[in-house]
């Protein structure tokens, strides 16, 4: 129940409809005893650095959970960074510290590794392609080479897998799922009907895992050719569930 | 229950911990069968017009009530005025139309005027000392003229009241209650423990009718002072019930 003492968070991203984290956090936060809500946010890529100087003038807002596009063009608005987002250079989570600075952390790559280990992947020594090396990429690539594994980024943006790769000290390469313990999908396709899938997905063989971190559709064209092929999957609901605690840890650490 | 399809509203002021609407206006969207929420935002004066401008890219809200302090500066923010507005000039809400412009306009005046009605106060032909010629006075001020009320406009910063009055076409004064048929306060005095009251509450007399817009504390020190004088009064929150569907009817109008 929101009232005037509600300590307020916002979700921002474009598009919005399709956000868990309003559903998943607040629950959470009421279950710790915390007047503390989280609100849907939706601003354009064009409007991004606008909205951050406004936002950063609202008293009663603690922190921002940033989802695509901006969670690169987040990091130009941060006073300091946690240490895996300076590496992956890209931040899902905004916190209001107690000397009024801006921090910046990321946990899209934790959430995605740990709602692997559920369905039973173990990173350490395995190989694994992360298709899309944007922030979320980033994140995850991040996360499963702290974890262990063997990571190959891909991106139909000439130099960018390149770029990212360099920079995590891994391998970049085509997206070819055959020879890969692990897929994940880190690019927005599947979103909108007629998207093509992130890879080809008639490759996959059944001994495979297939993550994704599209929430919507529920089971995403990848994720549909994925378990037909035999595959053991997890989709983005499990891996936004699986860092929603991790998130609302980093939130609302100076809360009481 | 807040999620990514939520129709956002703000509701902004400094301080905002005291604000009514959320807890107000979101069961009666629920009791309408909208997915829609009030949510508080607290902006410090000298931060409002950086606010507004962010305020302005987030596409998925559609409006905003606007209390003190902000209400007179948010004029300069709105592409059209209703006819209200125009005279009064100040806005407590601000829808964003079809074509993306924003339009503001007032209830204060009229939920004021409402909850008094509630206790027995017939405007016409009445005499009526409104004390603080801010947003809040002007508001009142000119529901009550509206109404057909004598009005006498009284402020502690010199040539407030004057100006105000010239404008709305009444009188102004000292803040002497005698004589008068109501007296309404319309500062913030009260707010905060230690605060002067609005006037000299001792001069009241049993026939008089008292009309308080603060909402926290629930019965200010005025209300309290005139309520052992005998006066019928009516609190801020019975004016802040009075406008609520008033409210949700101007920002929902466009919402299906």
């Amino acid at each position: 129940m929101l009232d005037g003492r509600t300590r307020m968070f916002g979700i921002v991203g474009d598009p919005i409809a399709q956000v868990l984290a309003p559903a998943t956090l607040n629950p959470i936060f009421a279950a710790r005893g915390l007047n503390a809500a989280v609100v849907p946010m939706q601003v354009a890529v064009a409007d991004f650095d606008r909205f951050m100087d406004g936002f950063k003038r609202l008293k009663n807002f603690h922190g921002l959970i940033v989802t695509v596009p901006h969670k690169v063009a987040v990091l130009r608005h941060l006073d300091r960074l946690g240490p895996r987002t300076a590496k992956v250079g890209s931040s899902n989570l905004v916190r209001r510290e107690a000397d009024g600075r801006f921090l910046g952390d990321i946990t899209d790559g934790l959430g995605h590794v740990a709602a692997l280990r559920q369905v039973g992947f173990a990173p350490a020594g395995r190989s694994a392609l992360v298709v899309g090396a944007g922030g979320v990429g980033a994140a995850i690539a991040g996360a499963l080479i702290e974890a262990g594994a063997r990571v190959v980024l891909s991106d139909v943006e000439p130099g960018k897998a390149e770029a990212l790769a360099k920079r995590l000290g891994c391998a970049s390469g085509a997206a070819d799922p055959r020879g890969f313990n692990l897929i994940s999908n880190a690019t927005p396709m599947g979103m909108a009907p007629g998207d093509p899938l992130p890879f080809d997905a008639n490759l996959l063989t059944a001994e495979q895992f297939v993550g994704e971190v599209i929430t919507k559709p529920p089971r995403s064209p990848l994720l549909q050719a994925a378990a037909a092929r035999g595959c053991r999957c997890t989709t983005g609901r499990m891996m936004v569930e699986a860092q929603a605690e991790l998130m609302a840890d980093f939130l609302t650490v100076h809360l009481s």
